[in-house]
């Protein structure tokens, strides 16, 4: 069975063709820079253990004909992986959020799709590109599934006590905010993995999803119990343009001061802040050369994304009273050693070590980093989002 | 030797007087409402294990009129307690915020007064009138020292991992924005009291200031590592009304939604927020009893809460890799025992436990709460703040 895997920006597409239940990815692409006379579309096939990139000119192509674009090169005499679009059993679309009403993966009706839509004030820059990516993608897979996976889905099942802000009631009633967390996909994934490993379907284990965003999960037996984003994805962990948790004074404070504008102050937070307005380089691997470089900023940068880490961990052992694993994952969380050696640095109280030296590489792509027999397994999960989609889907139309 | 501790507000004085070193509480008092024909004095006198109140209407004064009127009141030819202004050997100003010029307490100079004058951005509400304050009382105790005790200056040992937001280094060096803390004074005098209690000048030792505003601290051998208040008494812990820690999209989301101005937006946070906003109740006395006649909302607000605290009771065992004694103080944290053992239940794993019978009242006001043979102690300290001012005066006199 093929399932399609869509995530679709404002302007840009990203794609895998993924083949269930093996798991086989077939193909996948980026379509970038949609509405301008630069869009392109890199497209990647797998064949026989080998894989090539086809690399083309859409011209100004509007959602709709980016995703025409792909369908064709699928379709390639020579190279395509498959021969008509009915081939795809379903297409997984991400959706950014799913607010209060999508608690779990679900098939597109109309009602969802109007339902998407009157959630565009908790999404604005990503739920109405989302659903131009489901509108598209009926257009031209017609017979397909359309299947809607939600990155707010996982963390529904957090209580009240964690999902509420410490505001009037009203807020929480009549304009749903409140804490949604985002990456849950990702968080589901290798939580889910990680609790396969241990062969204990009630782990209590934290996950710790470091790339572009960052954010954490408190996980126990497969439920979500906190996560550190909350109504958007700002909160929580320090990122490579975001602040992170940030003291409301402190918005208030440069808003009066400086004069920002409510979008001056937003940009300010989500784009200027984090690693890049600490030391000046939001890209992780710059920020490790400024440090070899003998940049203080960076150094201190890099050593306080480490100790945000450290509180969330001690902050989610104490909800879960135990910790069996913590789970790195991401682009950092995966290839950079020293930042998870720094972040569970000091934590024996909790059983928490970390020994690179000692890392095992298990057969299925999981990493232990803890010392030999201590109580905490420290792992490393590769996250791997479009093929939980494709599983979400795949169980779905199975059902 | 005698000590006069001030709390100078915006349209009251609270204050003590205190013979030091035996720490005997000599009257005490708070004129409120000054600066309107309603200004009133309520004066305590404490002598040979009696104590009796007098109040008195002053009229409408200004703070050097509600100061004299204290003075005259301490001088009453019946019941005074001093005969002469010139006896009080100093008086000590709780002062709100000290920034980053003021880590210790310090006597007055002219240059202090300037320098308390340039930090009025942090502290917009507070400082003026703290700055007021020393200016009457250096008129009307003209041979007294006069010492100024910061609300911020015990959390001024944090290390800049804990107290730096990960934002522009502009605003942190042009602007002084950074995570400050409040109630120094109580995180301090209780913390050095669980010490002594312990006999372990090394504890690790947290505190839990329950009061109108809330607020927690990592203390390790007597410094402050962390503490959850930040640039203003806003973060953290949920208040009374206050919203404690929140995503920062929610100040966007709701600002946008509302058109609410910024003087609106922090209302809203700082007055009609916490458990007022959650449940309609301020007082905590209320909430209980509104828990009692079933009110749901008041029963989540009470939760949340506890689950705030337990929270960073995680965070902070992380930062200090250890826990000697979790410490209870403040008006809630005296007397809230259901808090204190929702606050800390279901932490085994830290070694913590909590048992109201099995509570010891030791010889110096210090009661332990944990289980026998406990790992970590978790104590009530009653706070006393007035107290903590007269001994930092003494010390800095006396040095």
């Amino acid at each position: 069975m093929q399932i399609f895997v869509i995530n679709c920006g404002s302007s840009s597409i990203k794609y895998q063709l993924i083949a269930m239940p093996e798991a086989k990815l077939v193909c996948s692409g980026l379509v970038e820079r949609i509405g301008t006379d630069e869009s392109v579309l890199k497209h990647k096939v797998f064949k026989d253990n080998d894989e090539f990139v086809q690399v083309k000119q859409t011209g100004n192509v509007d959602h709709g004909g980016a995703l025409a674009a792909v369908v064709e090169i699928m379709m390639d005499k020579v190279n395509g992986v498959i021969t008509s679009a009915d081939e795809i059993h379903a297409v997984g679309h991400r959706v950014l959020h799913g607010g209060k009403a999508f608690f779990k993966t679900i098939q597109v009706s109309e009602a969802v799709k109007a339902q998407i839509e009157t959630l565009y004030p908790l999404g604005p820059l990503h739920l109405p590109a989302n659903l131009t990516g489901i509108q598209v993608a009926e257009k031209l897979f017609p017979s397909s599934a359309q299947v809607a996976v939600f990155d707010t889905a996982f963390h529904q099942t957090m209580p009240p006590v964690a999902y509420r802000y410490a505001i009037s009631n009203d807020y929480y009633e009549k304009n749903d905010v409140r804490v949604y967390g985002f990456h849950g996909t990702s968080h589901k994934y290798v939580s889910a993995r990680a609790a396969d490993y241990l062969r204990n379907p009630e782990a209590k284990i934290i996950t710790i999803h470091l790339g572009n965003g960052c954010s954490m999960a408190a996980v126990n037996a497969g439920n979500c119990l906190d996560t550190s984003m909350g109504l958007g994805p700002l909160s929580g962990l320090i990122m490579g343009t975001r602040c992170g948790d940030i003291d409301a004074s402190v918005v208030f404070h440069l808003m009066e001061t400086y004069g920002f504008s409510i979008p001056e102050m937003q940009t300010l937070l989500n784009k200027k802040s984090g690693m890049l307005g600490l030391c000046g380089f939001s890209d992780m691997r710059d920020v490790k050369a400024a440090i070899k470089d003998g940049d203080e900023a960076a150094k201190l940068a890099y050593e306080m994304y480490a100790y945000r880490i450290k509180k969330y961990i001690g902050s989610y052992a104490a909800i879960l009273n135990g910790l069996d694993a913590i789970v790195f994952t991401g682009g950092i969380g995966e290839n950079d050693g020293a930042m998870r050696a720094l972040s569970v640095k000091n934590l024996e109280f909790f059983g928490i070590t970390y020994n690179e030296n000692t890392a095992v590489i298990s057969v299925d792509g999981i990493t232990e980093y803890q010392n030999a027999g201590a109580r905490v397994k420290v792992l490393v999960v590769p996250t791997n989002e479009e093929l939980q989609i494709a599983k979400e889907c795949y169980d779905l139309i199975n059902l």
